[in-house]
């Protein structure tokens, strides 16, 4: 079988996500590792409510062929969303729909990035995007994560020393430790930045969810024309419809990324755009999004409680602020493989950080995930996986 | 700005499509330009209500992220679909689902394909397919089409003397000319293509509307191992909700193909996929196939009595069996882009061959979709067409 080297690369992420998701496809396991929203924050009856509109208003257009770009009135609102929220300026014709914001980081990839290119992420940063750059074949520059976000030192060495095309962040909550950058960084990465030849892609998926803290200027408030913000209505909305977006003020690259969308899928679901268009129309998106902030605002304070009580000294964790993740970090000389492998065998699925390092390996982080498991599996779960940590000690 | 090779690579199927599409974008024209299935096709009340019984049924789980591979009963019914209408055997395990048939498209490409590659396509073929394969590059042999379906000995003499990855084919009703391989064609290409390192990536988008003669074959009922068969859910349910699926038999392949996926948009929209599985489960397939076949059906005809009635000697069209197009060659002499032109002045828009050529240019074949118009635009606008063929003979 003749394959293409960009699929007989070797993606370490990959290969480690295969192992961990064949090891806890038991459904007995209690699982921290995935990254499901509580389907308690689901609107599925005001979904319902919103399809039936869409076929009384709409008709057999919810089921025809549309635009690459997206639907018109989603855009807009999407724009309206940006300013209220962000205080941020776009028109409907700089949003791209894509199929999930997943979409929109593999059409700004490709639309980027040739092999051999220079580009940035943080390090550690979101796995299924590491997976995206590597088909690229890019050379990766993995910038440390400090707890109040990027280490602009680093960063500016970066920058001095070589030519990033694009640096991928997520400075709200981030995936998967669950940090957010200080608005003092934000201020002094857009200065670093400023003047330089490198895009900054920002991922936003978590932002809504704040339950706690103030909220920091986006990339785009400072460097309008150098950043592209990508967004997702999968957690304040439902992620099963796939609808994401990409906004971006450059009128040549956002042309290129709209021809590309429509070679990878033509366009997104329109059917699903009309009914997330129409759910926003007739529903109070403050009072939906205060719901899902509710859910994980108690999961994450039973989270760390329970870490807290449970852990032996010298396991640290991050606090959110917002978001579905926290980040634990192990007493040193420990190797968070050994202790995912023996918590599994207790029945506890807890994520070494390994896949999302770009470099590092046997780290001694690992990824909890509040977001889907019951009070009960929290405190129950976080219990073994304590004893688990002191038997490897 | 410093954009990626792969869209800055001057693609002329985008240039011409630009061009066209502005011309034709004033709505008061008739256009035989585009390729959309006729909205009275769609069973519109049918899948409203599908999509209230999933609601009923699976409740919040129509909204969740799900697996990358699809969703298992859809499957399922792919493969009882291609048991009862085509003889082959496929286990839902060999059917990936995308977001449709373009990704498909996108993905096996990206899965096969690196620069420089060799692979092949009918000449002409079709364009969006075009568009994906020239994002990755690759060294393209274009083999002729004729009556009967490819040219068989073409098709020889290049596994003969260069090694192509794979063959793009539409052996039904083929985008853009209409045409439909023969048995013996069919026969003779698995002859040809047997025990070469070639595979074949068959497009069926049409292939349940047929409303005339007798089904071939598909490649992969000759050549099982060695084929991958594209399909879609547009043609025969709804195009809008944008769900496809790629069977391939080819382990290795399909292991590549469902990470590959996973990383261009994790998964296709669930609601639609469970939408699109009940309405399969509550609905006569064949009862909907059989009046979208009837409109097609009668609508070709008026076409084809149309272009025989208005349009002058010397110009000659294929007859269609199935699908929504035909292919018209005009006399010697004359460009299809100069009449294109000069009908799109006159209000009607007619899709000059060109961009469906990967190297051929000025050729004097068009393309005409029959499946959107009404009967009267059909006949006054080959009326028109056919006045402009003869001002410029």
């Amino acid at each position: 079988m003749r394959l293409s080297e960009r699929v007989e690369r070797r993606d370490f992420q990959g290969e480690f996500l295969d192992v961990i998701l064949k090891a806890a496809a038991d459904p007995s396991l209690i699982s921290f590792a995935g990254g499901l929203p509580n389907p308690d924050s689901f609107p599925t009856e005001a979904v319902r409510a919103a399809v039936n509109k869409v076929f009384d208003e709409k008709g057999f257009n919810c089921l025809q062929y549309n635009a690459a770009e997206g639907y018109g009135p989603l855009r807009q609102k999407i724009c309206d969303r940006y300013k209220a929220t962000m205080g941020l300026d776009y028109s409907p014709e700089e949003i791209i729909i894509t199929t999930g914001s997943q979409q929109a980081i593999d059409m700004f990839t490709a639309c980027m990035i040739d092999e051999g290119d220079e580009m940035a992420v943080e390090n550690p940063s979101y796995l299924a995007a590491l997976q995206v750059f590597h088909h690229y074949g890019p050379k990766i520059h993995a910038i440390d994560l400090l707890s109040d976000g990027i280490d602009t030192e680093q960063l500016a060495e970066v920058l001095k020393t070589s030519n990033p095309k694009f640096m991928y962040i997520i400075p709200n909550f981030q995936n998967p430790t669950g940090l957010t950058y200080s608005e003092e960084t934000r201020v002094k990465m857009a200065e670093i930045v400023k003047g330089s030849d490198m895009f900054i892609l920002e991922d936003n998926p978590y932002g809504e969810l704040r339950f706690q803290g103030q909220a920091g200027h986006s990339m785009a408030y400072f460097l309008p024309e150098q950043t592209c913000l990508v967004g997702t209505f999968s957690k304040i909305v439902a992620p099963g419809m796939r609808v994401g977006w990409i906004a971006c003020k450059n009128k040549e690259l956002l042309e290129k990324m709209a021809v590309y969308k429509s070679s990878m899928d033509l366009h997104t679901s329109i059917f699903d755009q009309m009914v997330i268009n129409q759910f926003l129309e007739d529903n109070d998106l403050e009072a939906q999004v205060e719901k899902a902030k509710e859910i994980y605002r108690g999961k994450a304070q039973i989270m760390m409680d329970s870490i807290a009580e449970y852990c032996p000294e010298g396991v640290e964790y991050t606090k959110p602020e917002g978001g579905m993740f926290l980040w634990i970090t192990l007493p040193e000389g420990m190797k968070a493989v050994d202790v995912q492998m023996e918590a599994i065998k207790k029945g506890v699925v807890v994520l070494a950080g390994d896949p999302f390092y770009e470099y590092d390996r046997d780290v001694r982080t690992m990824r909890v995930n509040y977001s889907r498991s019951t009070d009960e599996q929290m405190v129950t779960g976080m219990k073994i996986f304590g004893e688990t940590i002191k038997s490897l000690m």
